[in-house]
Formats: C-alpha cells, structure tokens, sequence
C-alpha cells in the first residue's frame, strides 16, 4: 500500500491516515507529493492525476486501487485490519467515535481557516490575536473542550479518547498541533491529552518529519514572510 | 428509534439518513425539529439540548443513546442492518462509496451554499445567474458529472450508483434536489439517475411531505420573498 500525502508541516488532511498507520503498525509506503500550488497545471496537481479525481491528498493506493477523502481511508484500513481495532470494540463506542470524526470532517470550520496547521512555527501573538477576535474559533474550542473532557472523563487517567489508540486521536492529532502553534488556551487536564497525542511515537515520527522539511509555502503562511 | 430531522423542505442533512432508513425498510420514529432559527435561544436550540451536543439534526436516538453526524449514522445502521447491505457488498465497492460518501461530507462548498435545498422552489432564472456567474459551482458540478458518470459507466442502464439503492444514493438525495430546483444543466444519462432517485419510494415520500410543509423561512431563502 502507498500512501500520497503532501507536505508533513502543513498538511492536517494527510497527517490522521499517516499517524494512524504508524501508530497501529500497518506498514504502508509514503510518497510525498509536495505542495507547491493548488493551480490545475500545479505540480502538485499533476502528480495526482490518474491517482485521485478529486486531486487533493491523502490517498491509499492498494494494489492500483484508490481510496481517497480521510473517512474513507481510515474506514478501509478498519476493515482490512479487524486486528488493530482501530475503531473501539465496544458498538457503542465505535458509534462515538464516528459521531466525532465524522464532525470533525466537516466542521469546525472557524479553528481550520483561522488556524491552519503549520506544526514548526511558533505563533503564540497570532493565536492571542485569532482568540480576541475571532468568536467562531473561541466557539469551535468550547465545543472541542466539551467534547474531549466527556470522553476523557470515561477513560482512566492518562488514557486517550476511547482509551487505546484510536482513529479518533489520529483525527484529532492536527487540532493538537493547532494548539500548540498558537498555544491556544486549554483547560489542564486537556492540555495534558494534547501532550499524550504529541508522545505518542507515530504523531512523534510525523512531527520529526514536519521540523526536518524546511519548506516555505506563502498560501500556507498567512501569519509570516519568512520562517 | 427516533431520528430527530429538521424541516423536510430546507433540511438536506436530515433527508440523508431518512430516506436511507424509509427506502431500506428500517423502522423508525420521525421527531421533527422545526427551524425557527439556529440562534442559541431558539426553538429548535433548546429541542436538541441533551439530544445532540453539537446542536444540529439530524440525530438518531437508539434507546436513548445519540448517534449524531450523517456519516455516523449511515455507518451505525450499516452495522445494526448487514441484512439491509446499505453499504455495497464488495470491499472495493464499498470502499469506493465510502470515498464518495466523504467527498460529499465535506466538500461541494460552492453547490452547498449558493443552491440551498428548496425542494418546494422552482427557480429556474436564479440557477442560470448561479450558473453564469459562480465558478465554484460549475466546477462542483463537472466533478459531480465526473463522478456518477465513472459509476453508472460500470452498471446496467438504469441501476442506481452501486447497481442497488445504497448509502451513497441517500448521500446524492439532496443534490438532486438542488439540480431540479435550479435547473442545473446535466448530461442527459446523468439527469435519468436524477430522475430514478426521485422515484425512489423513500426519496418521493420525504418529497411528498416536504411539498404539504408550507413553512417559509427567511434565513433559507436566499432568493425568494415568499412562497
Ligand atoms: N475531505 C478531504 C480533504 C483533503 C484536503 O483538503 N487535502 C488538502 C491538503 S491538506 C489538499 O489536497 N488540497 C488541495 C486542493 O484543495 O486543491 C479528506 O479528508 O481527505
Ligand atoms: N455534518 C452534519 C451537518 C448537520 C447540519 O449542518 N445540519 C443543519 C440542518 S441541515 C443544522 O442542524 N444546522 C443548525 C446549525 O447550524 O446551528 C451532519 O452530517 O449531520
């Protein structure tokens, strides 16, 4: 299985299928497919092309076959590998699981578009800035906190959403490298989950990776000029 | 079970998983959340508080247990119902609807906004502006085509996306409806697949009921005064 992801700094998409595979041990073969613009005659673009009609990142190629959008990749691999649970066990929490994922995917529109990820930067003005001004963010964040201390207070201490690794924390791994670039505030104990995700070894590998890339995008940079 | 939906003329999110659970034959009781407005004071707010966390329909509630987000439901009753095969019986097939399913979830942006579902509308004039004037639109559309027309190609003439009714039919549901209310040009194939949907018996009752509604609200109605 192949694995097209764009760049490890700024993409939040390819990173939850990365982390996810890393973390659960299925091996997989990364191919980077750089970001250098979103234009159809982009070099990005056409190195999906004949690989993903919707030219965008990640993609699993298994055996010639694509599946592409996040969901989906992670669905697949849950089926492929029963083994790594990568869905809690429990039917009820698996429904869980999906109902934050699947809201991740499509919501929290405001924390995406204000903060886009952008894990070697460090931008604790901006987020000050974003968190004074920017309601929609505050709010994504009041609903991110409520969520996670609901799920979090089911599980023992020091656990992670649905207790093992999930697909829910591959999901919620780029919201956590959000927090950190512009040290969004955060309740103690949630801070504490943020740093649990940071340690885990995939997200660990991922981050490595992001800081060893050295790449300067100006449409992936609204906050700077240079690094 | 109950699935809490909104408003059947202007709900498009909620039309998903009812038509899904009418056409597979999976009983259910309908709660029907009228808009009057998405403030945090309003009607429908205060309907779903200890319902759905994020405050939105539709929600499915299974012995007082919420499933909330589309996608969350479509996969929980795939794994209640594996008689009704909601999801295609092959890996691939499967994987593939999943895929589309998700592009759905989160994208189509300029389809979603600018052609709000208005099932009772006939707004011919006011598609052929969108038409003219809104880019973002005509792309979502030459993708759509791209996509049903990949997968109608690999069944027999007449069939649905995957030969059978399944989740992603449920998924296009509302974008068919945006097509006929707008009028937006499509291939003449495409625009039969149109038509097969909304013959559906799950889709034509939510129809039905939808035309016997008679609400009007402003904040949904982008483009019209009145009924
Ligand atoms: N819903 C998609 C979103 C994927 C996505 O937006 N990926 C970005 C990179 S993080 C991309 O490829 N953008 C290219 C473009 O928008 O043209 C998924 O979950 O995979
Ligand atoms: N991703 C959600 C979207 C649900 C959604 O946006 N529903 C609309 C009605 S169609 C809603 O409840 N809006 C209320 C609000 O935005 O406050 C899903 O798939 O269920």
């Amino acid at each position: 299985m192949q694995l097209y992801i764009g760049n490890k700094n700024y993409s939040s998409w390819s990173m939850r299928p990365w982390v996810l595979m890393k973390q659960a041990g299925i091996p997989f073969e990364e191919v980077m497919v750089r970001f250098d613009s979103f234009e159809a005659d982009s070099t990005f673009k056409k190195a999906l092309k004949g690989v993903n009609p919707v030219g965008k990142v990640p993609v699993l190629m298994d055996d010639g076959f694509a599946v592409w959008d996040t969901l989906a990749i992670a669905e697949y691999l849950a089926e492929r590998h029963p083994e790594k649970r990568l869905w809690p066990a429990d039917p009820k929490a698996r429904a869980r699981a999906r109902s934050v994922c699947a809201e991740m995917h499509s919501g929290f529109g405001a924390l995406r578009s204000h903060c886009p990820m952008n894990i070697e930067a460090s931008l604790p003005d901006t987020g000050k800035l974003i968190w004074r001004d920017q309601a929609g963010v505050r709010a994504d964040m009041a609903r991110l906190s409520g969520l996670w201390s609901e799920l979090l207070a089911a599980q023992p201490e020091g656990a992670l959403l649905f207790g093992d690794f999930s697909i829910a924390d591959a999901y919620f791994a780029p919201v956590c490298m959000r927090i950190k670039t512009y040290e969004l505030p955060l309740p103690a104990d949630l801070a504490a989950y943020v740093e649990r995700v940071c340690a885990l070894p995939g997200v660990k590998a991922w981050i490595d990776d992001a800081l060893a890339e050295h790449d300067f995008l100006d449409f992936e940079e609204p906050y700077r000029l240079g690094r």
